[in-house]
C-alpha cells in the first residue's frame, strides 16, 4: 500500500471515531506529547489536554442537539520526511444534521499534521487546523 | 491495484450511473438475490424490487425538476472477509441543482455494503443505508 | 503508484494552487496550445487566454470579498488512451467562506480533461467544464 493510501486510511479511521461518538479513542491516536492548534488559535499541549478539549466539544454537540456530526476528509497530500515522520495536508469538511432537520455543511478546515509511524498505522505528533473565513 | 482502489472505482462507476440518468444500469450491479435497506427503513428483496424502487425515485426526480442530481462518495473503508466477499463502508453526500437554481447539499448517508467479486469488478449482495438526522 | 493515484495527486496540486491564490502557477500546468471550455460555454484557446481568464476570476474573488475560495475534487475516473494521453473525469465542488461569514457550497462541476504525461506529473491539454443546473 502506498504512503498516500496508508495515510488516507488512518484519517478515515480517526475522523470516523469522532463521527461514531468515540472521542476518547480519537484522542488515543495522538502521541503523549502532541501539539494541537485549534481553529480558534488555542494551543493544546499533550494528549490529555487534547482529550479534555474533544470531550468538551463532544458534550456540547450532544447537549445542544447538533448530532449527527459528520466529517469528510479530502484533497490529501502526504510526504515522508528524512526524519521518518510524515507531513500530511488535507481539507476537512464538517457538517451536522440535527434530528429530523436539514443538513448543514458549516466549515472547511485545512489540516496540517506531522504523523509518526506506529505499527502498521500512525499517531499524530502535531496538528494545526485553520478554518476558512477566520 | 489495491482492494481499496478497486472498490473506490466500483462506487465511482455505480454512483455515476445514477447521476447520468441510468437507473437500470445501476440496478444491474446488484446480485439477483440482493438485500437493500433504504434510508426510510424499507427493505427490498432482490434486484427487481431494487430496480423498481430506483426507477420510481428517478421518475420523481425528473417530474419534480430536482435534476441535476449528484452523488459524492468518500471516507471509504474496505476489507476482504474470509468468505471471499468484501465489506465496504462509505459516506455518500447527495445534492441536487434544479435548472438555473442553487445547489443544495441535502443529506449525508452512511452506506454499508457486502460486495462479491465479479470478473475485474464487483456486484452488491447487500446494502444498508442510514441517513444522518433520521 | 497507479495511474489513478498519480492523476489524483496532480489534481490536488493544481486545484490547491487556486485555493492558495496562485492563479499563474495554476495556468502554467496547461499546455501552450490547451483548449478550455468554461462553465459559461466560453472557449479559451491556449495557455495565455486561460491565464488571463483565471486572473480576472481571481481579481473578482478578491475584489468582492468572496475569499476563502476552496475546491474539492472527487469521484475521479482516469484511463490511459492508446495515444499515450490520459482521459480524466471528475467532480469538483466549489465553495467559499467570506471573512467572518458562513460557508457556501455553491456549485458542482463535472470536469473532463485530456492530460499528457510531463515528467512525473501531467499537463492539461484540454478541459471541458459543465456546471450542474446550467
Amino acid at each position: 500500500m502506498s504512503l498516500h493510501a496508508e495515510v488516507q486510511r488512518f484519517y478515515v479511521h480517526q475522523l470516523g471515531l469522532l463521527d461514531d461518538d468515540r472521542p476518547d479513542d480519537w484522542a488515543d491516536l495522538f502521541t503523549p506529547d502532541a501539539d494541537f492548534r485549534e481553529v480558534t488559535g488555542t494551543r493544546l499541549h499533550g494528549r490529555e489536554e487534547i482529550r479534555a478539549s474533544v470531550r468538551r466539544r463532544h458534550e456540547h454537540v450532544v447537549t445542544t442537539g447538533l448530532d449527527f456530526f459528520r466529517h469528510w476528509l479530502g484533497m490529501l497530500q502526504a510526504s515522508a520526511t528524512p526524519a521518518g515522520t510524515v507531513h500530511a495536508r488535507s481539507y476537512a469538511l464538517a457538517m451536522y444534521t440535527p434530528a429530523d432537520n436539514a443538513l448543514r455543511v458549516y466549515v472547511n478546515v485545512v489540516c496540517e499534521d506531522v504523523l509518526i509511524p506506529h505499527g502498521s498505522t500512525f499517531m499524530v505528533r502535531s496538528r494545526h487546523l485553520r478554518a476558512d473565513g477566520r
